[in-house]
């Protein structure tokens, strides 16, 4: 059972925000480790025919609401973007370079790139200000700004989308243990319990 | 702080079945009564474009697989019907006719409908079986029957799902505490501690 659980988010996910923050104490009481694994939902969208939540009548309100009460009820600060939801491709090729070049640095930056669009209100898909988050948690952001633009990177951040997409990924967060699925943020407490319990 | 809580549900619903079967725990537990309102999911899909679960690309197998997980780690039985979803709307009738005319009975009568539904897996779309059901839970079958055409009825179905839809209830099950909103079977726990705390 050393597995390691598969953990996906969108970046302009506020339940993926949510999760990332409290994800590593999941982890710690659960005794087993987790991958992070950043995902696009846009190209979910365009096999599920659905929006994001905030463009469905009646979901939108409910969920603009839940947002913030999920992220006060796990003592996390947020603030809605103003824009929101954002194309978070560039973010996602930052990880996965930080993973390959730097891998200590991945889950410093995926936090520090969440913080500073749902603390701090900045556009994360602006390249300066992505660079700057990278620079913040010490990595090389020269040598990013120029892999940002190699289609090698572009490529390795379409297989792990892909990859997602055919492991049933469509929300975020969203979590597989040993096979099993969990979508959502209010699901984390169900995934520590099956992990704890080894499933019913 | 005595003012119920309103509790809605689609009666094609599985995680609605699951919430009646577990929300009088709840009540108890929090001691405060819920008002039990069964509404049409149907005219919220003309809203929100959206489709039951089930028939959602990529959340189809999710959800198919969640409603037996779900079902079994709250102890309550479930068996995915060979019919679903169904059209509820008699169901519907026949909860608020008992509502005003016997309503002692208007629970019982929901829970037997589910139970017929989701448990032995029969077709309560059908008037026969529905009204085996409604006779089944001690209601004067032969006098439903007769409201069941009778358009004060259908006028006043009507109503609660307009209602329930001006109410802002998207899906099922959904409650609404002291104007607070709580969507799904997996949020019970945090309804629960909102009431009990007093939100936060």
């Amino acid at each position: 059972m050393t597995q390691p659980i598969d953990f996906y988010f969108e970046f302009s996910s506020p339940y993926g925000y949510i999760a990332t923050e409290i994800a590593e104490e999941t982890e710690k009481r659960i005794g087993r480790p987790m991958t992070w694994r950043p995902m696009l939902l846009g190209p979910v969208f365009k096999i599920t025919g659905q929006q994001p939540l905030v463009q469905v009548p009646m979901k939108s309100e409910y969920s603009k609401h839940d947002f913030v009460r999920s992220a006060r009820k796990h003592g996390v600060p947020f603030y809605y973007p103003q824009k929101f939801p954002i194309n978070t491709v560039a973010a996602v090729r930052a990880f996965y370079w930080t993973q390959d070049h730097d891998p200590e640095k991945a889950r410093p930056l995926a936090k520090a790139l969440y913080r500073t669009y749902f603390r701090d209100g900045r556009d994360i898909s602006v390249i300066e200000t992505l660079l700057e988050v990278a620079r913040s948690v010490g990595i090389d952001a020269d040598a990013l700004s120029r892999a940002l633009e190699d289609p090698a990177l572009k490529e390795r951040t379409k297989r792990e989308v892909d990859a997602s997409i055919a492991a049933g990924v469509f929300g975020s967060p969203y979590f597989i243990v040993d096979g099993e699925p969990f979508w959502g943020v209010d699901r984390m407490p169900m995934l520590e319990d099956w992990v704890k319990s080894g499933g019913w």
